[in-house]
């Protein structure tokens, strides 16, 4: 069938068959459909949407149009997480290492950060030495041998999704969920898991504002995870205030390896908890949530997940010196404090204007191919519900010079100082298993 | 502004500026633009619409992407008619000669066939060297001699159309009414026009299937006439069976040189007519309906047009003894006759079929680089009304061996043969002024 009679079936909310949607995929991955016949089939599934079936038939071509990661040689049951993108997200780092520690094993294939969110790959590059471009084999026997590994997007993984990913971008076709959810699937299933995690982000910082929107995704998620066979938990957390108190590459690395010696703060803390307890739920390793709790907490504070990360840094090719002496991490030359205003509590921070605040200062990237400085960013002082006296700090920027007075101006702009406010108990919305 | 952003915003119904509209065109035509922000553009468009303030913007950017052509040396009132496409409309052919004998101006720009639809082009290229390639400075030159002449598109006219055209034909976008109107609309007023009157055909072989559709499709097309403040009248007609005896390029020229010599079918002299005297209308040749059906009706009836279309021919470069002797227009070399397989009356005669027919046999174009066979083409023998014994012939394929038995099958299919059938009195259903 030709490519303009799918995309009129898909135009007239006639169903696709999965042959269909196959045949839409593979011209996809093989450039025989033309960049203008796959725009309008995404503006008409903008307009349309997808069907369950249509959507479960998507996500599984495009995540056979390429690879999909041999890991027969791993004995234990392999979970993974994808966060919909946050500002102070460093999660996967200290999350990654406490799950493995627990005894399931974790296959993490990851991205970079783009615009106001900052990339767990990026965050892992700002250790000395650290590679995240390893081949298929050598993740998959890291996997067996050492139980997690935390790789970039290779060329064979999903080919599909990154011809559409950059065609949505251009052609406003980004904010449809059944291409967001396909596009998060895509790239999970191709690691070859069982069951994933994934903390959808709702509020001002993240990328579904709403609820309403959050749930639509998650709904999409699962029916792609049933159609694959596989064991999907939503779990929907707050993302109005940046997560923990670094944002910048070296800085979370730094706030990671606090938690995994079982402080850090309490928010980065409670996430990397419950969602690795989700996991563990998953891979089927405790069968209560108040067991999986209990043992994630306790890879924290008894320093086993601390060692992962440690040996984790170690396979790859990473300075392990860092995770004792967390001064052998790119640091910025310079800090500029943005003191209060007036005396009070903090009642808001916007993660976003903190995430631009950090891009400036070069910590993030405004398009693919800018450079990073991996010791720049903001570090938070005085977080939600914290009283401040008029010029205290609120927060610092580590910089190097660059773009430091635009960044002052947003990360100021970003803090709210009331007369009073109160601390948010939870980054917790909902958890949908 | 960037080209994504127009298109989230027309995606999202927040109205374009004509600036932005310009802009948008402006890409389109010097290519800046790529395929697939356009295609996802034109998708955009096709459910959301165009606000009139967009559709007068986007038609006018569209004029004005090329030459509008300067016909200021021409004293006469300049009106043109365009037809959406039907099987057997010869209709420009006696039309153009008769409304140029009465008085205006016919500067008219047309195409060439494709589908089951024919096109005047094709029609005055079977007549012996007929050329419909001349350029801006001759078109002017014959208009204001002759008051009549028949080119096709150039490379400068509408331009930014015939990159949407071919982009709308293979991303299912063809049958927005926005966007059909200003196609339309772009060449004609890029010819310099007055006014103009559209023949909006409807019914099964049209490309308007109901009444409501073209009446849309006349609202598109007289908001874009007010826009540029030329007068459009609008004629619904009907396009359920073919118009007139003829189906193929030569054979319809001779059915045109019988309407130009004051016979020929009812139909086909009753839309050259119709159209015509709202062609003075607009004019203002004829200040009253009767008077300007009276002065269409002389020049078919006392030879002016005829005089007028001979010239033409001449002028064209064409054979211009084929007016009096049209057997000397190219001719099929066999004739196969389609029986009737009852008797009875002929209650429906499927105008799609028989222009496939046609088609089939070379008289149109499958693909824009196919060959046309100017002399085959359906004779229908017994129109809507007429009774039939068995065996009688419903019609005649003309044709030379090529596809004449598919074109069989389609032509016979065509005819539904009852027993009784009434006559249609008429063609015209509405006029729109």
């Amino acid at each position: 069938m030709l490519p303009q009679e799918l995309i009129r079936k898909k135009r007239d909310s006639e169903p696709l068959t999965a042959d269909e949607v196959r045949a839409f995929i593979a011209g996809v991955t093989d450039d025989s459909i033309p960049d203008y016949q796959v725009a309008a089939m995404l503006m008409a599934i903008y307009f349309r949407g997808l069907t369950d079936d249509e959507l479960g038939a998507w996500a599984d071509a495009m995540v056979h149009s390429g690879d999909v990661l041999a890991l027969d040689g791993v004995a234990a049951p392999k979970v993974d997480k994808h966060s919909t993108g946050g500002v102070g997200d460093k999660i996967s780092l200290p999350l990654a290492p406490a799950v493995a520690a627990c005894g399931a094993a974790v296959p993490m294939v990851s991205g970079r950060g783009l615009g106001h969110t900052g990339g767990t790959l990026d965050k892992l590059e700002s250790i000395p030495g650290f590679r995240v471009d390893l081949d298929a084999d050598r993740f998959a026997r890291q996997v067996a041998d050492l139980g997690v590994c935390l790789i970039g997007q290779t060329e064979r993984l999903a080919p599909a999704d990154r011809r559409l990913y950059a065609l949505r971008d251009v052609t406003a076709t980004v904010e449809s969920i059944p291409l967001i959810a396909s596009s998060i699937m895509s790239k999970k299933l191709a690691e070859g898991i069982d069951g994933m995690v994934l903390d959808c982000k709702v509020g001002a910082g993240a990328f579904m504002k709403t609820r309403e929107r959050a749930t639509e995704l998650a709904a999409a998620i699962r029916v792609i995870g049933q159609a694959a066979g596989k064991r999907v938990t939503v779990v929907l957390t707050d993302m109005n205030a940046p997560i923990g108190r670094m944002v910048g590459n070296a800085l979370e690395v730094r706030e990671s390896i606090e938690v995994l010696s079982g402080a850090g703060p309490a928010d980065t803390r409670e996430l990397t908890v419950q969602l690795g307890a989700e996991m563990l739920l998953l891979a089927g390793v405790a069968a209560e949530h108040a067991d999986a709790v209990a043992r994630i907490e306790g890879a924290l504070d008894d320093g086993s997940a601390r060692a992962v990360f440690a040996r984790l840094v170690e396979a790859q090719g990473g300075d392990a010196r860092v995770v004792d002496d967390p001064d052998r991490l790119p640091a910025a030359a310079q800090i500029l404090e943005i003191g209060a205003p007036t005396g009070g509590a903090v009642a808001a921070i916007e993660a976003r204007a903190v995430g631009i605040g950090a891009l400036l200062l070069g910590a993030g990237r405004r398009r693919v191919d800018d450079e990073i400085d991996p010791g720049v960013g903001v570090e938070i002082c005085a977080h939600v519900g914290d009283r401040v006296e008029a010029g205290a700090p609120l927060a610092r920027l580590h910089h190097n010079g660059r773009g430091v007075d635009d960044a002052a101006v947003r990360v100021r702009g970003a803090f709210t100082v009331a007369n009073s406010a109160s601390r948010p108990t939870t980054r917790i919305i909902e958890v949908i298993r």
